[in-house]
């Protein structure tokens, strides 16, 4: 990819701030920044004891699970569609 | 959910153990943690200097990322499925 199509934001995730860099817009990345944060208060309040490394690989955790799941559905769409 | 229904399958990521509870078997928890584990340590090659909690808060935000892309695109194929 050419460097000038590359879009830099920074969002704020759990207190701390990052440089996002890739061919998404703001809007996007901001949205996304959002969803982690979200998830990441969310898991806390269940476990209050969790440091923030282990509250983001649970997070992580759990985007990946969503993610699967739907690839796996994604795929059986698509074989229904084949048939 | 009945407490009998939810598994608990132990995995380990980044070198980290974590317990995680759900409907989901081993099989998937198991997966899914591997992609988590794949994934920081690609970032990590990409961006040495950053600590584990950034390079988690990253991964989540890549599946999370992925994931969105992929729920436009489920939600732009129901769409064209209406019409």
């Amino acid at each position: 990819m050419a460097d000038d199509q590359r879009q830099r934001t920074t969002v704020t995730i759990y207190g701390q701030h990052y440089r996002i860099v890739g061919k998404d817009g703001p809007e996007h990345v901001e949205k996304v920044a959002s969803m982690v944060d979200d998830k990441m208060r969310e898991l806390k309040v269940s476990n209050p004891y969790l440091d923030v490394s282990k509250l983001a690989v649970l997070t992580a955790v759990n985007m990946c699970h969503e993610l699967v799941h739907l690839q796996e559905q994604s795929e059986d769409g698509k074989k229904e569609e084949d048939k």
